[in-house]
């Protein structure tokens, strides 16, 4: 099977490094409108499409992937279908929901399979948390914290420029909020609260933290940071029992529960001004220590995923439901954090 | 010049200590309505009044320190008062603003000094951030957290009831955002944002976390936490060119920044599923790492201070207007996590 790939920029380039580990797909060629990306695909032995139109009129081309600025995303995808192609389209599909929805009017109008490269899915900070979760290590959990911290502001290109979708709300929010909606999946997210920085950057979000209630009392705090020389973990789930931690990138972390018996004769916390011991350290003895039950994925088997849909042999599992639904949220995000309100989500 | 402790608990017998190591000044005796701690009394050598009119009744007593439940704080400082005595309260001063008023005016109408215990104002963690904030080492700040983690719950007597003034709004909350105002002071506190957990309690608060925005556009993030088996760092503070943070009690932390020049050729991180370059580590030539600049307090400042007013040579370090602001923002946030709304706190 042969992918056309439209953008090849970084992601265009990370995408064919990947497609070339894949038993059974090919990239045909790439099309872009830099010269200098071209030579670059010429200097891989990279078939370069002079123009959109050669490559989505190749027959031999099953399905393309739009890794294009966001804004392009709608109109090259809308073209593709209406060629005939199905499309991957890389994330955040699109700068609004309605553009979501056009999108899909015309995946349903061709027939054509349309689905969007929600990558993050096979990050295995995410997989563990989600495994920690779904497993009840920590009892009842309430309360998850999702971050990611830079300090380099946001890329100078057009990811600064709102009308092609830049901003960190829909270059990293699409993939955090994603998962924690999969997360917890079967649940209604009730509200939304929101805030966004511009230190960076005047014209688009360079940051934001989002705090999200779930109709079964589990509170989310969702952030991303630019400005940020010291990051804070990765990942923070707080249980009845017990506390999960991922610290960084390199999946370091413990969890640290309760060991089932009561601490007696706590030694306080002595500070300059006074002491406490509700918020004293607890003694070795009274919790228990383990490592984190890391999940492995594989980032190939989107691909697998994908090819094997338009054969007809197996279900999408980025379904167009799930990224309209994130869509929603963001933009939701976006309003509560304009209007300085908590915003219902759903009822 | 002598003191009368009424309520000889944990924290009566901490400003005892505090109090043995001030010239000048002495503990004239004690009233407790437990007969275990008039026995511990008796075993220090401290006098136990039989009665709190007889505390209040002995004429060598200058002033009281009122270290009972919370919600006694107020008819036994206003009985004081009356008596000609002048007063130290431990926090939360009240259960509310209003009960707060009746006591400034009964200070007003006896002409004695009424104040409160905001002991944390000594605190080494806050008076550092508090010097690295108000000397711009961080460039313009824009988002501050302050945090206290325990896993213990609550502790398990009157500070688990409502009527006695329990939770940790009042308990821990009280301290964290009297040193934010502080840190604050001339801005303006908009909006206030919270939510309040009841993991091991559902009588009152064992949690919070607010968001508060500042007119100067900072915005603090307040949290306590007891179900917390692993701690988020005490402060984190952001500013432009750089970030702050003290991890822990032992004033442990680093202050991180921007070295001036550029990063060329960043490594981007790759992970399972991806690869981003915004959120990558810096490399360390192009940031710089300095220690925190301590800064050292003595907490019998507040005796002295408080001896000082008394002898009419000092102005209070602890003023009711302020004690009041954080009242009334306490309230707001209880009021604000009860309704999921955003509220105006200052205009």
């Amino acid at each position: 099977m042969k992918i056309g790939i439209i953008g090849f920029g970084g992601m265009g380039n990370w995408h064919r490094e990947t497609i070339a580990e894949i038993e059974g797909l090919e990239v045909a060629g790439i099309y872009d409108i830099k010269e200098e990306r071209k030579e670059y695909a010429k200097e891989c032995n990279i078939k370069v499409y002079e123009t959109l139109e050669d490559l989505l009129g190749d027959e031999s081309v099953s399905f393309v992937l739009v890794a294009t600025p966001n804004d392009l995303h709608k109109p090259i995808a809308i073209q593709a279908m209406r060629a005939g192609k199905h499309v991957v389209s890389e994330k955040p599909v699109t700068l609004s929901s309605e553009d979501l929805q056009e999108i899909i009017d015309v995946s349903e109008e061709t027939g054509t399979y349309f689905t969007v490269h929600q990558n993050r899915r096979w990050d295995e900070d995410y997989l563990t948390m989600k495994k920690i979760y779904e497993e009840g290590k920590l009892g009842q959990v309430f309360r998850i914290e999702s971050r990611v911290h830079g300090s380099r502001g946001i890329p100078g290109d057009w990811r600064q420029e709102k009308e092609h979708g830049g901003g960190m709300i829909l270059d990293w929010g699409v993939h955090l909020l994603d998962q924690i909606l999969l997360m917890m999946e079967g649940h209604k997210l009730n509200t939304v609260y929101a805030t966004i920085t511009n230190v960076t950057n005047q014209l688009v979000d360079d940051g934001f933290t989002t705090i999200l209630t779930f109709d079964h009392g589990v509170e989310v705090l969702v952030e991303v940071g630019t400005s940020n020389f010291i990051s804070l973990p990765r990942w923070y789930m707080l249980g009845q029992n017990g506390t999960a931690i991922i610290k960084d990138w390199d999946l370091s972390g413990e969890i640290v529960s309760a060991a089932g018996k009561d601490e007696k004769d706590v030694v306080p916390v002595r500070t300059a001004a006074g002491l406490t011991k509700t918020m004293a350290p607890r003694r070795d003895d009274s919790i228990h220590t383990e490592e984190l039950p890391i999940v492995k994925s594989d980032i190939k088997d989107f691909y697998k995923n994908v090819m094997g849909v338009i054969q007809g042999k197996e279900e999408t599992l980025i379904k167009l439901p799930e990224v309209m639904r994130v869509m929603k949220l963001m933009e939701t995000i976006f309003l509560a954090a304009e209007k300085q309100q908590v915003l219902e989500f759903e009822k």
